[in-house]
């Protein structure tokens, strides 16, 4: 027994994101989308252990499913066994719905990534392929294993699937990108307006004769409180109003406002 | 105008989970795979908007992709407007990369659902085409937009993933469903059981001649280290010792432990 070298490990904002590992794909179609599922979360680093089709990465299947993702198809590497694949890597996932005996410890994979991302180390994500996932042997090679959690009953994602789900959650547990809000965003009206429009509405409703004064029931309150749920703009605050003087005019009645 | 009912909601626990809504679907493999990836998640209800192939339900690409979410598929509806889609529901989530002028407010799913799912609203999720994703007419239905996090300059998620990561998201805010260990779970040993071991060893490396006890250098620490890193099972501690022993006994040294 020889004794460990300190670890040493990248520093995250170096981290060039995890490795994806493919064993033993057998379907075109899931070696494209999975590229494309990499790389729509910002990832890029893809390796096929021996794939049924040797040409997987050319063939017409895959292309089309990788739609804008052919550089990752480009960089990706087949090698011939999992050692190979986790050459430079420091800690390796396995991908799996079923615990193994003397298997490492599975996780869900939020709370798992969410510890080990910031870790830095250099992650390869493994997958089995589609038929028969990984081998007890593929998943004894790992650290850990992640499960995405699904129903007692029916617990099998397509292949395509898993990488995008844990492709997603990495990029989550490195803080995601940002979501682009509606522009330009709208301003909330504010109470006083809210209370401009309704006072409006029941000079309109009581002149049209839909609301009787003597006996108003809850007719206010209730549009205030859709108003209130709705948080009107103040772009819909002067669109209420212009509809309140267009009746008015309408009606033959003098328009406030 | 006429004053809005009070809301009356279902409880979460009567929630059926989310609608999911697919507008002019083109693909029929997509429709399959969005059937498992809505199983998958615990989920049941698929309704088609005027897709591609009138007879998609039943094609031979959708079939293979569901693989074991038939049951969806025989439930799913088709009909002709998103109206139809929509009945019976009081919160619609358009999917859009791309936020509209004027349109309701765009979010990230994670924090989103983890807001609007615990409501007990009867949601839609609504997607759109492959070619042309949700029209402007369509996303104005909507009360919310969610667009998932992606790189700037590559947004194109296949329909089918974005229907996997929406239901996954769903799920999780839900509370997910259980990841089942490793099992048996393995019983750490404790610091004893440790340098226990790690005495013997040293009595071992002693006697072989690699450990000078005159100059031991580090290499007892570095072991611990490694140790420590490793946090053994009990059941590898055993192992270790084991080792020892049977070390001890090829060299024909007395055996400790």
């Amino acid at each position: 027994m020889h004794p460990a070298e300190t670890l040493i490990l990248p520093s995250v904002s170096e981290s060039p994101g995890p490795r994806f590992v493919l064993m033993h794909t057998s379907h075109a179609g899931n070696v494209g989308a999975a590229a494309r599922a990499i790389k729509v979360m910002g990832f890029s680093e893809l390796v096929l252990v021996q794939p049924r089709f040797p040409d997987v990465l050319a063939m017409e299947e895959t292309v089309a499913m990788a739609v804008g993702a052919a550089d990752v198809l480009t960089r990706a590497r087949i090698v011939g066994t999992l050692s190979e694949a986790l050459d430079g890597i420091t800690h390796a996932v396995a991908t799996a719905m079923t615990p193994r005996h003397f298997g490492p410890p599975t996780h869900a994979p939020r709370p798992y990534f969410a510890e080990l991302a910031p870790r830095g180390e250099r992650v390869a994500l493994v997958f089995g392929g589609e038929r028969f996932g990984l081998g007890n042997d593929e998943v004894w090679r790992c650290h850990a294993c992640v499960s995405i959690p699904t129903p007692a009953g029916y617990g099998s994602l397509n292949l395509a699937q898993s990488v995008q789900l844990l492709a997603y959650e990495w990029r989550q547990a490195l803080g995601s990108f940002e979501v682009v809000p509606r522009a330009p965003v709208a301003r909330v009206a504010d109470m006083a307006m809210v209370d401009g429009a309704l006072a409006h509405w029941r000079e309109v409703l009581v002149q049209i004769g839909f609301l009787d004064p003597a006996a108003p029931k809850k007719l206010m309150p209730r549009m205030q409180q859709l108003l209130n749920r709705a948080a009107p703009t103040e772009e819909e605050i002067h669109i209420l109003r212009g509809i309140a003087r267009a009746v008015q005019r309408a009606a033959g009645k003098p328009e406030d406002g």
